[in-house]
């Protein structure tokens, strides 16, 4: 690249928002990346780490030497940092440290202290507080002398003596109402808080369902120990969905679209080895019938029919299910309700697709037998998808386990090798009335 | 039930806030629901119809009459009436246009004719506007005169004469700054700001890259018509990732899982039969090696190996694909680079997996030169999974339509029937071998 154009790139990367750089970095190859990372601005490194995917932060931070880690990571708040820790090397998270005042430091060992898909994870430490027994007028005095106010501040958070959470004065109140009267008779007393170990996950459904932008999180004896933002519970509904979008299709994580062969093998391997497992049982029950399809190779044929629609029907129910449990619909006495009625689905359904499939097979081999073999084995293996579509996801849930993780693989092995050996069995019994 | 208990049960749901009395709808059997629904305040029924999922609000409004409905669209804001609109029944629709004021049934008229997917159809008319030339001072007693602001005011908008957008006014700054200043000195004049006919996934991408609580949406003239906030962004993002996730999964739509059999069976058939076609023709590709698969019955077992791994490794490839075309990291340019990488990939993988394969038909079967047969398909399958899983989505990207919706399907297909081919081709070709 010619040096004018070099010039122009960093003149034009020093006027961009650090998430827009990082949107560009994200849609660069390899070289290209790392040459325009090397045209940002010292001062920014920090926030564009944060912007970029994991993946991609990755490839950036194996490019940066400690001192230049150490610059990034010091323009950055205490949850930040927290953020970025995972990926940094042992001896620039030991120097953060000792670079950083006790309260920081101290906030800093607590984050990471908090496990991946908690509220401690998410919250920052720009929480706003004032007392209750002053007037308003006080409280924007003192505002004032903040000169600015951080970003999503729309309620500061009353406390008392001892930091525990009286309450919060929305923005708006403090802006509407009589500058003389007290913070205590204005402020909102009913605050939705979280705790530090709350689940991410609920935290979020709370955001929503409340509308909030921001909310205090408090520890057991209700004192103030950070804040939940919006945005933070943006970035997790979509980093979350994501991952559950890369598990079903059996991605162990987000890929950088970029990176090396090797490294997405990696990242792929898992998966892949698992389904070769089911996919040699599967091939295992179908070697129990050789004899079977020696007598009638139509049936090698016919087969994978009633395996892929069963599988279909299999993962239509179970993401029903995992997405119920998610939303928290299902309650143990409606379990029940849901067998009852996704039984009924897989029977109509089987009635009605294998009759079609029944009448595909006799069309093609001539033989009505066939037809009424092909259409038992589909309900069958439709009721077997029902049954194993709800209670697989449901005693996931039941003993702590993430139920989307998987659940597609494990239903598609189910029915995979359910449905061979149930048509291929049915075959067998009837062998004599398909000859 | 009790009446007793009817009468505690009431007083509870009225001390509900609307969101978690929606919660509860969805967790009821049908019947529980209803009676619920009855026991629910008139003033609150509009509010629960906007929480509940679509299913669930169907069977709420079918249980309720024209009168009924008329009086809980009435409680809500003209954007709240627009989002419940494709439920309500079309007298219901006209007599409220007719009953609202002129300005209303314009913003109405106007919000239902935007696409679904636009920001149209997300903004809401909440937005509170000042002018540049007044002092802060002035703003706050305008404000106060309005005694409250809709929910997510961060920022005030700041329009001419002519309701051009000129500036935006965080309250914030009206906080904090002199309040003799003059609201054009202290207002903010780079906004990110919207048109209604933009896509609704840009300006959510937006929302979370610049961490904005609401944004002015303007029309080609600069003109002020609505208003986009975090919490309507917020539902939207969760709408999508569960829609993508249904339609991966084969599900139309959104069920309510306490809904009958026969609406389940009419909500999943369409895929259902979708997959039975190209079951057929995987089984029709099946059938032109009958001969084949008769001289050696290990093929039958065997196939479904090749057939499965390559629509794992397939799945993996597309869902990254698509998530990068979403996220717009994928460029003409970077394609070419795509390709070669997982062709890489693809082929390492073969290399890997086909050696585990190879042997284990070996070791079955005691016959090499079937192992041989297996590694190479098993190559050549994941290399035709690779190069579709780039081609499908970016092809469907390039016609303009969703990658995401039927891509699984899709690249199944082609790895099903593929793979069947591939190694039941290399198996009659090397038949000499193998017998």
């Amino acid at each position: 690249v010619h040096k004018q154009h070099l010039a122009e790139l960093h003149a034009l990367l020093d006027d961009m928002h650090p998430a827009d750089v990082a949107r560009v970095l994200e849609a660069l190859p390899r070289d290209d990346r790392l040459l325009v990372w090397d045209l940002v601005r010292v001062e920014h490194d920090g926030e564009i780490l944060l912007e970029v995917s994991d993946a991609v932060r990755e490839s950036l931070i194996k490019s940066m030497d400690s001192d230049e880690l150490l610059a990034a990571a010091e323009t950055l708040d205490t949850d930040e940092i927290a953020d970025l820790a995972p990926d940094l090397p042992q001896d620039v998270i030991q120097e953060l440290l000792e670079s950083l005042d006790a309260q920081k430091r101290a906030r800093l060992q607590s984050t990471l202290s908090y496990p991946e898909d908690s509220v401690g994870a998410l919250m920052d430490y720009d929480m706003v507080t004032i007392r209750a027994d002053v007037t308003l007028e006080v409280a924007l005095r003192y505002l004032r002398r903040l000169k600015e106010l951080p970003d999503h501040t729309d309620k500061l958070f009353v406390v008392d003596r001892d930091g525990a959470v009286r309450g919060v004065m929305p923005l708006q109140r403090l802006l509407l109402q009589d500058p003389d009267a007290n913070v205590a008779d204005v402020m909102a007393e009913e605050v939705v808080t979280f705790r530090p170990e709350d689940e991410a996950t609920d935290a979020a459904q709370a955001f929503e369902r409340y509308d909030l932008v921001s909310a205090p999180v408090i520890d057991a004896r209700n004192r103030l120990v950070g804040r939940l933002t919006v945005d933070a519970v943006v970035d997790y509904i979509r980093q979350e969905s994501d991952s559950d979008m890369l598990s079903i299709a059996g991605l162990r994580e987000e890929e950088d679209i970029f990176s090396s062969v090797w490294k997405s093998v990696q990242n792929r391997w898992a998966w892949l080895a698992i389904n070769l497992v089911t996919a040699f049982i599967a091939s295992r029950v179908i070697g129990m019938f050789d004899h079977t399809i020696e007598k009638l190779v139509a049936l090698a044929a016919l087969m994978p029919i009633i395996a892929g629609i069963g599988g279909n029907s299999g993962n239509q129910t179970i993401t029903m299910i995992v997405r119920a449990l998610a939303l928290g619909q299902i309650h143990p006495d409606s379990a029940r309700k849901l067998f009852t009625k996704e039984i009924g689905v897989a029977a109509l359904n089987g009635l009605i697709w294998g009759s079609v499939v029944g009448l595909f097979a006799y069309m093609l081999y001539g033989k009505p037998a066939l037809g009424l073999v092909m259409m038992g084995a589909m309900t069958l293996n439709l009721l077997l998808a029902a049954v194993m579509g709800v209670a697989i996801p449901v005693l996931m849930h039941k003993f702590g386990r993430d139920p989307a993780v998987g659940s597609s693989v494990l239903i598609t092995a189910v029915t995979d090798s359910g449905g061979f050996f149930i048509f291929l069995g049915l075959a067998t019994l009837f062998m004599a009335y398909l000859k």
